[in-house]
């Protein structure tokens, strides 16, 4: 391990020996380090990472998706606080996609789970940011690994309904949960579609007062909608169930199917084989977008591209005949 | 236009002629010479396609997809009948998955189609064998185009509901149909996660006799439960349906939804808009295949990806660093 420490940092010694002692402090520090595109940090990081990820691994990590105004905060905020009461530590994290341009986060605003945030047991981090959202969903895969060597034994993963994030969350986590409203049909045209086909759970939310009649139908409608779909691998029929994180109604349930969930893919062995198999995918996931990165990374590449998608829309070229082309241009100037 | 002639072949421009006139016993041997892995006939299919191009287009091109024992073959031989009836030409092909390794292909039994095979308008091509998906899928794609520049104006691809082939085939046409059986649920445990999104028509194939009663209330859960979904950019509202292909019952309908659809998109745009990103698309999928070729295909990247997945498995190094390090290797080596 080397000992150098570029100004304001730790040595990876005193990052890692905090992380494993659960230090807050260092922990946040430390996925500053994971976060940072600084050519120093990320040795650093490598080192750290390399350190805790034996000591990583040991939680239930849950992604958690939505469209904006269907109350994830208040979700989260009630779900961690029952967590915590049941004596769990719980990390919150989040991929957010709209990061990668604004440098804005959905969980920056950690007012919005007042209570949480100030909890011994919980630990929020609002999104990283980056170019791309490969390159997110690495920080935030990282941070996540960081947080288990903590010892935080639950892992919410928030991510917005609306784009490619959901993918990246349901890589990375062992149970989905989509957060809906009542009133089916509309306002599930912000879901993009084969959202609903990755959840293990929809949970209608503010099932309260006026609204207790329509989301009993509307979890009626999506549990008939979701059996008609295929079993996933894991052997689970994904639930429909209604809840208000604001009133604090149905949150135990949600946590019920998911510990059902737990017990029934431990004994049938998938949460350990979908475990590798999303190791082994971030790892070829990382190498296609180098690989992408390398080709079209390159100037004339993409010029050449923007021409031949115009000759291929005019008829001019076959697209097959484009890409053999372009290949061959690649492959000439490596 | 080179005028080499290697035996048993014709020159490119009698081959060109032939299929601009609609001579379907060339249209067969350009097809040949399409799926043809020799050097000699690749450059020949160059310049047909080159040729052919500006007159391919022209045409519905209709994905059909369900799981064997659904009745496909009955059903495309009903439909077929029907359209040609009603003064269309009709190509019929297939993206068989099973060929890459069998070297068989679901559509290489014409006697299954009997009637519509010695029809003047039908043209059945069995499927294209390969080594890759992504190849007979290029196989596939380049003989559509040389059915539409002959003049068929109704092309058919079948596909089984099995498999990855449904994404190729949903990426190469512009109605995606879905035949299913009755006594919904079970039969779905065949059709993969993803391919009821991507319908445009579900058929309940069979509704006749005994299976009528059964059939309606299949179609109304299907209806149901695609309600929910979220609308496809198309603005198409996806449609369930009953048909009998052994009783010709139904099938008219089918060919009125698709007009409907036809009649939407191209009002709306979606037709022509969708055509140019599938071309665009076309050409990227062969880009991203050969770049995974380039690097997956070496002797020395196979053997370091097996021991990194081990490592990875036994947390001996994390999936990013597993990534970087034999991407750097890639570098060096080219």
């Amino acid at each position: 391990m080397t000992n150098y420490k570029p100004k304001g940092r730790l040595t990876a010694k005193e990052y890692i020996d905090g992380i494993l002692k659960g230090d807050r402090v260092i922990l946040s520090r430390g996925i500053t380090i994971v976060e940072s595109n600084l050519e120093s940090d990320k040795k650093l990081a490598k080192e750290i990472i390399q350190a805790i990820l034996p000591h990583s691994g040991n939680s239930i990590r849950i992604g958690i998706t939505g469209v904006p105004g269907v109350g994830k905060s208040t979700f989260i905020e009630a779900f961690g606080k029952y967590l915590i009461g049941q004596g769990h530590k719980v990390g919150i994290l989040s991929i957010d996609p709209s990061s990668q341009r604004s440098k804005g986060s959905i969980l920056g605003d950690k007012t919005r789970m007042e209570e949480l945030a100030n909890m011994e047991d919980a630990y929020i981090r609002p999104s990283a940011t980056g170019d791309t959202l490969g390159g997110v969903a690495n920080k935030t895969g990282e941070s996540m690994l960081l947080c288990e060597a903590a010892g935080y034994d639950i892992i919410l993963i928030e991510t917005v309904g609306v784009g490619q994030s959901e993918t990246a969350v349901h890589g990375m986590t062992d149970f989905f949960l989509l957060l809906m409203l009542s009133g089916a049909g509309d306002e599930l045209q912000g879901i993009k579609k084969g959202i609903m086909e990755m959840a293990d759970m929809v949970v209608i939310n503010k099932a309260d007062g006026d609204n207790i009649k329509k989301s009993e139908m509307a979890r009626r409608q999506y549990q008939n909608a979701l059996h008609i779909f295929p079993l996933s691998e894991s052997g689970w029929s994904p639930v429909v169930t209604t809840a208000s994180a604001i009133k604090n109604i149905g949150i135990d349930t949600v946590w019920e199917e998911i510990s059902k969930y737990k017990k029934q893919v431990d004994e049938n062995g998938y949460f350990i084989k979908n475990r590798n198999h999303q190791q082994i995918k971030w790892m070829y996931n990382n190498i296609n977008e180098e690989l992408k990165q390398l080709f079209y990374g390159s100037k004339n590449i993409a010029d050449h591209l923007s021409d031949l998608e115009k000759d291929i829309i005019s008829s001019k070229i076959s697209p097959v005949e484009a890409a053999q082309n372009i290949i061959q241009e690649f492959k000439n100037s490596i």
